[in-house]
């Protein structure tokens, strides 16, 4: 058993119209049944007319570039300097929404293939209906990743096999049930299609043959290696996510949680406002039948007869100021109770305290 | 020009103590020179002893799973549910630190190599000093990955050539200058010998032929492609980075900014916060020679002379829970600010003033 990997050269420039089922028979007749297509989505792209004119330099370039991204883009995943990271309307989360500009003139941008699975499904069924050759057909383009240097090809679009080669359910041979075995094969394949094509020059598409048995329509196609962004524990960049953090800070809603906090939850957080919070203040957590939980803040010495709160040694009258801070260290404090998950309500003093606030969690 | 991807069987079970370089060379006595030995990290792993004595099940094993997952992790990047995804001692961020049970007894586990890259030249340089065999070496592991579903290969260690082909400062037949294209080859032929090892049954071992012209000792092996955490907009789980920005928001430093902010960020910080502060309070955004930027808190209807603040239609005298909400509020706005890289101070209001506290920005 091997596998081979061909390179597939004398395709030539492809423009908007051309066929590509006929370039790609013509310069491999030696195709066979079974065969593996892994086609450089930007011939499919450039073939599909999906291309927009750009000036070639300046800022006029920029700012249309920005405006071409804008409609690729479905949502912004990260940024950091002139790196824009974007979930693209297929769901594909890449870098600039994969707009090209090389390998293509100075004055124009290549978008992705509007759907790269019917792209490699109209490839596959031209080329069987009218060559009659039975082959799949991967979509590739050139990803980066978090965590690792370097890029690799991976499929954007695939027809005639499934994206994903399961083994869950298998037994390995010491009796242990394979859970974590759906490999994703066609990202595997568009790889190895590109380690030809990076040892040739301009070879836009390689031929992986001994892989499949034989090909079969699958649907999902490679709208199946898109992980749902509310699955996805890297949804969001950590900077865009921690200022999503800041930001549901300055929003935390009112809202009693739906359990009692655990004092030891409840102690982590005071813990994270200690020594920011204003000279003095201490929060002290109660609990009674009264209220699932209580946070009280009082100021040690200060008489529990009195009524109204005195932060740190600031004498009676109450000082305006004072009692702003404290309600700013209040917020603190709720904050720090959402980020361990417990929501919390800011209420008026209990009668008879000598809270000038309490925090029902 | 070709690619063959070549199955290794007959290689059998690994143990500890075991000679890779004797077991591969006598399963695969067609090796030649410039192959790439595309060896699981599994079987370097059990050859070299990095196995575990764990109980075949209860919740003593997860004890015991959790503890050697404590000493293989370097910190922890995303957590959900029991799955736990970290960075290792060698910088690869992977489930479970690559902690594997699979294809091992059920009470064994299996660590990655302790340097996978190490474990790379050693079988390259016995594969040559004893079986004059000049061959690269990729030691291969399975890995998930952000945003897309399924597993793929990737190279933990590689010996003989580069982790990167760097096409950099290329030009491309238009003129455009290539950038972004350092590709993972080795990422990419790890995927490759993955293909053949999963069409066949326990094969640990594939080469790819036709690759390399001839190996040559590159030093840097695959740590190359290990990402700095500073340098990756993804070096937090999305919900790990949100509650740091909540904890952050909790202890948000007072500091006014080395710059004055722009009234634009700022009004969008206080839209952030409106609908959510306390009835009546308005912030007003204000700028003089004095002070960089100061936001001064207000009431409409409030006597320009006073000197205290009232929120909403609260009658002289102060209401004391109001003025702490307005602290709430204030509070708020800072965690709005900080959201958009605003540092602020809380102070006491200035003199003759409506406002009870001025933030400075």
């Amino acid at each position: 058993m091997r596998l081979e990997i061909l390179p597939v050269p004398g395709i030539g420039h492809v423009t908007e119209g051309d066929d590509l089922a006929a370039l790609i028979a013509g310069a491999a007749g030696w195709l066979r049944d079974g065969d593996v297509l892994v086609v450089t989505s930007k011939i499919v792209s450039k073939a599909e007319g999906r291309l927009v004119d750009v000036p070639a330099d300046g800022p006029e370039r920029l700012a249309e570039r920005d405006r071409v991204l804008a409609g690729e883009t479905a949502r912004v995943v990260a940024t950091r300097g002139a790196t824009r990271i974007v979930q693209t309307h297929h769901g594909f989360v890449m870098a600039s929404a994969g707009i090209d500009a090389s390998n293509v003139d100075k004055t124009r941008l290549v978008l992705l293939p509007v759907d790269p699975d019917a792209s490699a499904r109209a490839l596959r069924a031209a080329l069987r209906d009218r060559y009659g050759l039975d082959v799949a057909v991967i979509v590739s383009d050139t990803m980066g990743r978090p965590w690792r240097n370097g890029l690799t090809d991976v499929a954007l679009g695939v027809a005639g096999m499934p994206a994903i080669r399961d083994h869950r359910g298998e037994v390995d041979p010491y009796g242990n049930e394979l859970h974590l075995t759906q490999m994703a094969v066609v990202d595997e394949l568009a790889g190895a299609g590109e380690l030809i094509k990076g040892k040739c020059d301009q070879v836009p598409v390689a031929v992986v043959r001994g892989y499949l048995d034989a090909p079969r329509d699958d649907d999902e196609g490679a709208r199946a290696l898109v992980r749902d962004a509310s699955l996805d524990l890297f949804s969001l960049g950590t900077a865009e996510a921690r200022a999503a953090g800041l930001r549901a800070a300055a929003t935390v809603a009112d809202g009693v949680g739906p359990a009692p906090a655990e004092p030891a939850t409840v102690a982590g957080a005071i813990a994270t406002v200690a020594g920011v919070v204003a000279p003095g203040t201490v929060f002290t957590h109660v609990t009674d039948e009264e209220v699932r939980a209580g946070l009280a803040a009082t100021v040690p010495g200060w008489p529990a007869a009195a009524t109204g709160l005195v932060l740190g040694a600031a004498p009676t009258p109450v000082d305006r100021a004072d009692l702003v801070r404290f309600g700013a260290d209040l917020q603190r404090l709720r904050t720090a109770l959402a980020a361990e998950g417990i929501e919390s309500t800011l209420l008026p003093p209990p009668a008879g305290t000598t809270a000038s606030a309490t925090l029902a969690i």
